[in-house]
């Protein structure tokens, strides 16, 4: 078994905030991440899939099948929008670095085919990032 | 003459669309960045100062008093933000790197007592920065 | 579960020696490190907590507690200080990565209390990190 | 245990091409990579040994053991090399990222005598590693 | 006048030899460089232009245009490329950082037709690299 | 013309301390950069030398003479040392990554005879770095 990660970067807006809390509890608790106009970030994604090497190719996994993949499901849905009311899969969710990362943990795990998705690394800042594993990953 | 250079970072929201051009204009100069929610970026602002190395100190400015100008000046401005609706400076312009580089350089150059301003660069991301700089400048 | 890192810098002096060798035995086996005077390092630590997701905040611990934590029990304690004169718990002990790391895994691990330290990560230049995880850990 | 990993960089050229394919499968398949004349990469290479600190030296092992191991075992091997023409073990294979950095796990496993090699992690571009791990590894 | 630098990256093999040279003289100027299968790159290159912004657009020039023209000029003449035999205008130079630089700079400065081209960077590992100006350039 | 920079790094330990001062004076002055048992970074140096291409090598100067230069003047100087007490011309400054670069300019600018030295720039921190130029440099 080997593990092929890539690495992706997008852009989106997002907004932390509550709407079961007052505004001052909104406050206290996202802090200026509840600022109503929104904020945003470049997040960086990285991706790793873990398989058997193909004797024929020796790739576990075609990158361009990948980079595809990662196209479709995260760059359109997620590049260039404000998360809150462009992803409808985080409409009922705060949109912090935990909750984007689980998404796209459920969105590509069905679509890797080849190889199985292992882990989704999800940067937020330089100094921030959040990982998701599957059973038995590394 | 020697160069001190600080970096600090900021997260933002903005939108690209100039009200004087059709809906459809907007989409094809601004692309994706048009987005009407907007999007937004990790920013890294270097600031650079040329200045005497104080022989008492050993420095050509106090990185504290630079510290605090910064985060009155930009950070309390601009961090957290979506720019266009919350940065007054910025309301009748497109928040690109450029004009958000020109009014940081604005911004700082009459706050630079000790030393003199010499270098503004914006990286809005890991391929994009845009650098302003002053007469004479290095 | 997902699993949460921060990142924080620190910038400290060390010096590796052990009284039980001699002066050649000791320059031999530390090398440069071995330097009377000592030298110094930034720091980086990567600190990572997993955890259920909040369903109410979207986030698995505050970062905001986090920070104090790291605050208080790290930055005060190793910043801008000479590790072997100036940690107690590194008094008997060679200040290498290794150590610095493991105490400061123990340090750590009482203090969180939502989630659960998963792992430390060391960086003491560019080219060398060290790994301290707890059991059952990714 | 504590993990300690050691990074390294070489530069080497490659080219993906397997003789049992016809020349358009094989641009099918690989893309720009089938170029006949090769093209190259930095690589950067992660190597993790995890053991026991020994309370003498503070150490898991002699770095400097360790960088003439990485020295005689990979840099003399792939630095500044061709790897299809130059490495003997990947004359059969693609030298894929997969692949060099497999062979990389069986050149230096049976060297580690202190400790174990727990990961190896090969970077061939910015957005692209791979890693490989032991039995029982983190 | 505010300038802008944008990133891109390319993969490459070279060698240096010079034929008015003996093999040992070779040998002996090149080191590594000159083994005859040569060796690669992952380069970084950072274009800057520099001009005024637009009030118009907000930009000094149209990304997608220095896109498209790095694509035409640059990636397709050097990406995945053995440099000493796929650039014509490299075949009779060392395909060293500064020549590759100096290349990149002729082939540039005259497709910049909004702004002026100030500078060129290429990096060829991540401890060196080349700059080259033009007249007047910060 | 065109410009080559090297980039190196070193460890080293120092001290914020102005004998002239108070003890409080000192403390206010340089904060924790004044703990008498001092701290350390690792310092990160670009070397800049500006001149023509030899047509003969491709090279503005020999890159493993500028290496020796760097190790001889810097390397034995500077690293894994404790500035305030190892390096003479450091005795009577504060070491300031001001009075440092400057340091290094004067080192190294007699001993560049191919080319010549035209910018030394030096990280002392990952947001923090000071530039020295010389007449006439970019």
């Amino acid at each position: 078994m080997v593990y092929v990660t890539r690495k992706i970067e997008f852009s989106a807006a997002h907004r932390y905030h509550n709407p079961a809390f007052s505004a001052e509890e909104n406050r206290r608790i996202f802090g200026k991440c509840n600022n109503p106009n929104g904020h945003g970030h470049n997040y960086v994604l990285e991706v790793t899939v873990g398989g058997e090497t193909d004797p024929v190719t020796g790739m576990v996994l075609d990158l361009k099948e990948l980079k595809d993949i990662l196209e479709r499901e995260i760059m359109n849905r997620m590049d260039h929008r404000f998360l809150n009311y462009e992803v409808p899969e985080l409409a009922d969710q705060i949109p912090t670095c935990e909750n984007i990362a689980a998404l796209i943990w459920r969105l590509l795990t069905p679509k890797i085919k080849k190889g199985r998705l292992t882990r989704v690394r999800l940067w937020e800042s330089s100094d921030l990032y959040v990982d998701c594993y599957g059973d038995g990953a590394k």
